[in-house]
């Protein structure tokens, strides 16, 4: 809680020269040490040393009026972007963070597994970066309806009582990719899920976990050491994920007001959490006071 | 069964140019179709059409007097190797392909997993590709013993009645590697050890399943999506791995006349399972004739 | 001349399955050995057995009535794609190989140098592949004002006059690309093009000389080396670009029908090559007669 | 000069753990932002704003009694390695740098260019991390026979007034390496070596240019167009670098001490370029005071 934030610069220290108070920005939320082997080479992401925004009870994030961050760590937003879409900044780093890690090539099959917000943000950006074909699964036709509209691909609905291996014929054979699909991306965390995406995936395909569930999962490794599957875990966001994501948004390849389904007042806060809890809407977002 | 062999050409096709009857060589006996998308982009190892040598009851492989190969899947051996050294070839070239997944950097500090044929082979593998720390680990202490001579690397008796993720605390502090390894390579194909092996990986690591195990596999998918994991399945071998393998072998980097237990004659040839069953050796040959 | 090719099946071997005569194809028109290093390891482009179709006088490649080639060496086209759209798929799988070399990431700038068949090609490529921003160049007005129109991409008028590293310095002054370009195509195959697209690469980026000119070209190597430039050079196009191709035309996201200026009978060849030499059009086609 | 340095700590602030007083010390000389694009991409050797040691007359980098250095820019050395071995861990970067960037693969065949400091540490790394065959190449009939004792590996006299392209044939053909080799590292700086080594490497191959020599080039663009070379270009050393370097060290792998040829006191420094300068040696050292 907390973590997914944007704001107005209040003041900056002397040294600090690519924003200016007043300026909007888009918060990255965790502060790496700058130091460590997996910072020095390219994973910030990975630092053993991460000061995370959003921790609690030790912090509430950037659920406060003044939010201390280094100047690297915020975005300047440009002029066609709202504050309100720029809370989506954060998700949608996820979502570029988990598309670059499988490493897509011109002429791609893509396979999204899960129409949340992450999901669909997901299979917004591999369309935006060339996959020949995105395809998007739920559980909940009207999920799938919202996707098909947001993303614009073809959908398909999951069947929860199914096998996963018997899920995974009928999706190849209904998208008409007998072959399987290039790369899969995981975004529910649910067991049966991953299954059915690594039973889909084609050989030598690459299967990326972004969505977090439980701990230990069974996987069918038989299955995938015959295809050589690749299988990497998605982590946060690191170098360029933040800058690529405002790249997206400010080209318009990806539009996320439809996603922002109510803004509350900083008072209520507790409202945009229940709502949320009830199901209702996509992202409520909550709103500072400004002075 | 009938899968690792060497012989002597006895007759070659009109356009043959790299052999003539009388070489000795090693036999990759599986042969893809050229044509698919597979074979064309590098991985003929996931070859759909493959015509795997050793399938029976329909083919027993290069168990027959006449076995009739592709040119390019026949391997001249140098002078410096015997034809009972070349049968090594084969399970080296699976160590080779898992090594080569791996995609060692210069400096990283690797675990294999499992001190049978195939573990012997990738530690001393990674060995000889300057893996800066290579650690071997296995539940026998006379397989350990027989490692550490093998391939000169420290070895870790694993208790297999441990919890994995304890015995992933204790490993990386006996073997003080408290950052994790670089990579990991899986080669028993045991549950417990893959569990294990992901346990001990470290930050943004990769970890190669090279044995074959039980189908389906209970996988911490949590902790691997902390770290990043990347997890890499291997299948059988592809484009080089002989020729790198037959280099391993001519340069002396490798030497596997210590892994040759014992050669009976083609006759007896089932003897050569019961021993290997019995777990008597390591490797148990079968000779044909010679005419 | 006659390796850009497309036509109708007139027979097929008793083995093939994926065409059958009366299927509209395009041509990939040089056919590998299958059996070298470079065939297995995906590089089929390079082998050193290739049989390329047009290669005078020894062959005039596809310009004959029949014209036979390897089953997968055709490409079936789709229903949206007319037969002579579908000779264009030739000098798009040369830009797709230029552009999977350039192995762009989401939110890279790309600069291609050249408004050519192949600039254009490759700068509609780029853009259908996401890159975040791409300018073309070339030093003359009226080919930039179909650039900007084909591509939809900003353009940049280059001076032959001007010193290549002054103009590398106007270039990214005006294009607003202080940091240099992450990728630099060149398709001009002219020495001070070259110079130009090296000076204006950023630190860390990546140059790719697609087209070819004098064998023998000064490069800035110094200012190369500080900036760890990687200058990668390529030929003709390789395995899955034909497939990719064929892909960005039918999905729409390229369309080369404002490319093909003229169609002119079989009988009339020549005049194809007379107006090609007369700078009249982009591409004249020559069309073959149906019988 | 002053930029190959190492030490005793004298000094540490509050916050250091990793070093204390006392200790023996490698210098990295180049201080980067850690903040920039570069430095955050694991790849700080191209950051903008780099602090480099040596950069007279504005600093002499080393060549003083106190030298103050951020805390991971000091790399402890181990018990096996003398203060006056460390030195040569600079060298050793460069070297290792270089050899990373070929992205050498099990297997590789490995030309290197020029037998200076430089040269000979690159051909040791790349046999340390198990490159096949290692060649290196020198004008120099004494250095080759310096390095073939100094790397173990085979040579080759250059003769400097040959045409590059015909040396290269005889080159491919005394080494027999028919089909060239799969990485060039040139260490020369040398126009003619760089040709050389366009002309010997194979198709596919890579070549990375080390030396730094004339700031313009020709080179042979059309010969690499046709092989797809992949010209790499390095400057100095980035992450893991010096890690990688002391651990060569410090295994064995690579023994530095006979490329120390003098070691001269901090008052006679200037002895020790004029030293280098007459070619008197490979490495003279400057030793400071000790109190």
């Amino acid at each position: 809680m907390g973590h997914e934030a944007s704001g107005i610069v209040a003041e900056v220290g002397p040294s600090v020269t690519s924003v200016k108070p007043g300026d909007r920005v888009a918060i990255e939320p965790g502060f790496p040490c700058r130091r460590c082997d997996k910072c020095k080479t390219g994973k910030y992401n990975l630092c053993p040393e991460m000061q995370f925004a959003a921790d609690p009870p030790r912090s509430h994030g950037a659920l406060c009026r003044i939010f201390k961050a280094p100047e690297d760590f915020v975005h300047k937003i440009p002029d066609s972007l709202s504050l309100q879409e720029a809370v989506l900044v954060e998700p949608l780093s996820v979502a570029v963070h988990g598309v670059r890690l499988a490493d897509l090539k011109p002429g791609d099959s893509v396979l999204v597994q899960g129409s949340g917000t992450i999901g669909l943000l997901v299979a917004a950006t591999a369309k935006a970066y060339g996959a020949n074909s995105v395809f998007i699964t739920d559980v909940n036709r009207k999920k799938l309806e919202f996707a098909r509209s947001f993303v614009g691909c073809e959908t398909f609905l999951c069947n929860s009582s199914a096998q996963p291996e018997d899920e995974a014929v009928r999706l190849k054979k209904e998208m008409k990719m007998d072959a399987g699909f290039d790369a899969v991306l995981e975004c529910t965390g649910v067991e049966s899920s991953a299954q059915l995406g690594l039973f889909a995936s084609g050989p030598g395909g690459v299967f990326v976990q972004i969505g977090m569930g439980n701990l230990n999962q069974t996987l069918p490794l038989g299955v995938m050491c015959e295809k050589e599957t690749v299988l990497k875990a998605a982590f946060r966001y690191g170098p360029r994920d933040y800058a690529i994501a405002l790249g997206l948004l400010d080209s318009g390849k990806i539009n996320v007001q439809p996603m922002i389904s109510s803004v509350v007042p900083f008072e209520s806060a507790t409202e945009a959490w229940e709502k949320t809890k009830r199901g209702e809407g996509i992202k409520n977002l909550i709103e500072g006071v400004k002075d």
